[in-house]
């Protein structure tokens, strides 16, 4: 009772410093990250350490991506010994891999011996061969032999990604058998959540929950309490595949099979859910152009992603450009055309990244599919009529005020109706390309999120522009 | 093992019939989505319910949100009893609303009295308050205060989303006593993995995994395997900041607290992928200025969504038109600078928009906060040098050379390097601006999502003309 006493206190102590550094949205203070970073500074490594212990892993994690390159390494040699598999499994890729170029290989092989071979897989998948082999032939054989044959599936699938360790029994088995196999066996993974029964071929035929288990008498069959109907993962399916099924079907872990329908993994929710977030957060950064989007990308790798995306839309504008070169004697007559078509392909532009958003959206979540395409995009084109009304009337009303006392009431009224014109069709415009061009791009096996702006963003600038100026020659605003 | 092989059968039959509806990224196929209509269409409501009977309640939820209105409520007529709370729970919530409406009070309750706690509330928590009374007077009076005291905590929060149905039993117990616990009661979640050990006052003190109590011998004390450390999340925590908990601490299940520290419910983590999904995923659809941009949603919903962000980019639209219009003498002078100055907007735009999505992901990530922002945006400002210095080089060539011949050799390249020169100062602004405004929308407490991109745009638009077109009049370009 005493030792239980004082595991409360020291858990109340815990949670006392956890609160002293970390924020009401459960970051860290910046004044607790400085007086780490002093400490470091003034290679006081005692003071560090007291500083970092009381931390959760996770927190730990996030210490190393807030603090400096330098901070980096100086902190890890401070605290060796809080530098567990949990922390290292929660660290920023770029972080991570940045810190373990710096540790012989020894330490690196010492660390992942002490991991799952998923989070072993992590630390070292984005190492040079050489430096892989280096750590690689520093551990035991046994945990060598399943890293290497988890390295051999490619990066971003479900072989990557699984656990090899998990419980998989045969189905003759009772509940009283399982419990006591469980109970005998000290190689099982530390934390499971369903157990895998398989035939004499290794093949998986059901799951069973470890709450049904833990609820049923110790003599019933485990045929009985066992669901039949899973959801196998192929060991190639792509990462994103796999976190859409977690989604679908609110799985907590599942098999994943070879090609030979055999049992030789499993994935558990708590790994895949930042492959859902990572996968449902990408699609911004994508569509920006901005590529990956982190930010510990080292600035080379940000540079190269991001002036691809720039160096397209140059050639895009400059199809705008010579659109509006094209129509320069317009201009030179009325030079308020060249202030105001701006403005339609603005707004155009802005029309279809919306729509866009939405699809490439809908898209990701399986939600927009053949069956639909239609209707969606039918739904789009009532969106932008209302939109492309509401807008045309506002600008419409605005220039032919404004340029009324200027130009002269005929004139005014005149560009107002042209604009507000161009406007309704810039936007329908920009409703229908902001659909079809994702869908397009996904029937063609494209990523949509990475492609659509450059597209969207041509239509929607080149039309405004175009049917802007072409209207103002057409209606003998300008000659 | 006669029954065992049919199940092995009837498995095998379901399998193959679900291959027939899947395509290859598990989405229903066209052909099945039709046929399903047609059967609708001929009012065959036994071949409607023959299709759909062997799929999985998710990909019935799917199917609803294929169809076409009218054509989900003929479904819902012919399939009640496939509709199981597990398809009412994948449903889009808007799906999900305008069927509910139309079904009478009585077979909504029916419906609820199956889910659990949290499913039940978000099958009515969208109804108005009226029909939402007439459902819960239909509902056993025990059912009806779980839902009605969830209902009592604002949406989008901790207390809206957890189970009442958990696990929760004293510290001194054996392993032993937990599992003739679990095994004597019925009334307990069908499935759970994690059970929550508490004290007199119904504190929680600790958790244990399920594969822990499984693991270890009867006569241990459930003392000594539970984990004291754990996160709980408050009844009133926003559901954003619980799926950044999960996806940080890796989380299976989490204890929800109310204000006096006593355990009142459970979160699961197949609850959270959802909104871990939809919150990461929403960042693009706000940053496009689409809302929610669900397909789902109601034309009406979305065009207000919409147009007021259209709105608001027509104002700031008209702050570059006045720009442009100021410089009109210029303009006349070199007809040109109309064909060009949007180039500088344009790409200066896109860098904006590009930082801006890497800060807001940073952001909403925990990963950009006081404590690195200086860093983050040096950073920035150092990728914006290197792609400003490469759009620079590449945009002032191009106009020298195209212009050379037209404009002459001192026009030309004074041209060239005028565009250059508004290039690289844009492209500056927009890294500055793409990290500045989003995280001083973060400190005022505003969803950088939502606002960053109007206030991005316009200082990257109008930046762009007025650094062009003044550098062109101070290079003496024109006069």
């Amino acid at each position: 009772m005493a030792e239980t006493d004082l595991d409360a206190l020291e858990t109340a102590a815990a949670t006392a410093a956890e609160e002293e550094q970390l924020d009401e949205e459960n970051r860290l203070k910046p004044e607790f990250v400085r007086s780490v970073h002093e400490a470091l500074e003034d290679k006081d490594d005692g003071r560090a350490y007291e500083l970092v212990e009381p931390l959760h892993p996770a927190d730990i994690a996030d210490l190393f991506e807030l603090l400096e390159r330098d901070d980096r390494r100086a902190l890890a040699t401070a605290i060796t010994d809080l530098m567990t598999g949990d922390v290292i499994a929660e660290l920023n890729d770029y972080v991570r891999e940045d810190m373990v170029e710096a540790l012989p290989a020894a330490a690196v092989a010492e660390i992942a011996e002490q991991l799952d071979t998923d989070d072993a897989v992590q630390l070292i998948e984005d190492l040079d061969h050489e430096d892989q082999q280096a750590i690689l032939a520093e551990m035991e054989p046994e945990d060598r032999a399943a890293i290497e044959s988890a390295l051999a599936y490619p990066e971003e699938t479900a072989g990557r990604l699984m656990q090899r360790e998990l419980v998989a029994v045969p189905e003759h088995l009772t509940v009283g058998d399982v419990i006591d196999f469980m109970r005998e066996h000290d190689e099982l993974p530390t934390e499971f959540w369903e157990i895998f029964i398989v035939d004499h071929k290794h093949h998986p035929i059901g799951t069973c929950a470890l709450s049904w288990i833990l609820r049923a008498p110790r003599h019933i069959q485990l045929a009985d309490v066992m669901k039949r109907d899973q959801t196998l993962i192929p060991v190639t399916m792509d990462q994103e595949e796999v976190a859409l099924r977690f989604q679908k079907y609110a799985l907590i872990s599942a098999a994943v099979v070879d090609e030979n329908g055999r049992l030789v993994g499993q994935l558990t929710v708590d790994d895949i859910v930042h492959i859902i977030s990572e996968e449902a957060g990408e699609d911004a950064l994508l569509l920006s152009g901005a590529g990956e989007g982190d930010i510990n990308e080292p600035i080379r790798d940000a540079y190269a992603s991001r002036v691809r995306w720039l160096v397209a839309n140059l050639l895009t504008a400059s199809v705008s450009a010579t659109i509006i070169y094209l129509f320069g004697g317009a201009i030179e007559q009325l030079v308020v055309l060249a202030a105001l078509s701006p403005v339609v392909a603005s707004i155009g532009g802005n029309a279809g990244t919306q729509t866009m958003a939405v699809s490439v959206r809908a898209l990701a979540m399986n939600q927009l599919t053949r069956s639909n395409t239609r209707r969606i995009l039918w739904r789009e084109i009532r969106v932008a009529l209302a939109n492309g009304a509401t807008i045309a009337l506002l600008i419409g009303l605005a220039v032919a005020l404004i340029f009324f006392s200027w130009l002269g009431a005929a004139v005014a009224i005149k560009l107002g109706v042209v604009i507000a014109l161009a406007m309704v069709i810039n936007i329908l415009t920009a409703g229908f390309a902001g659909v079809a061009v994702p869908v397009m791009l996904d029937r063609l096996d494209q990523d949509p999120a990475v492609a659509s702006s450059v597209f969207v963003t041509m239509i929607t600038d080149s039309m405004g522009f175009l049917v802007f100026l072409s209207l103002a020659v057409a209606s003998g605003l300008v000659g």
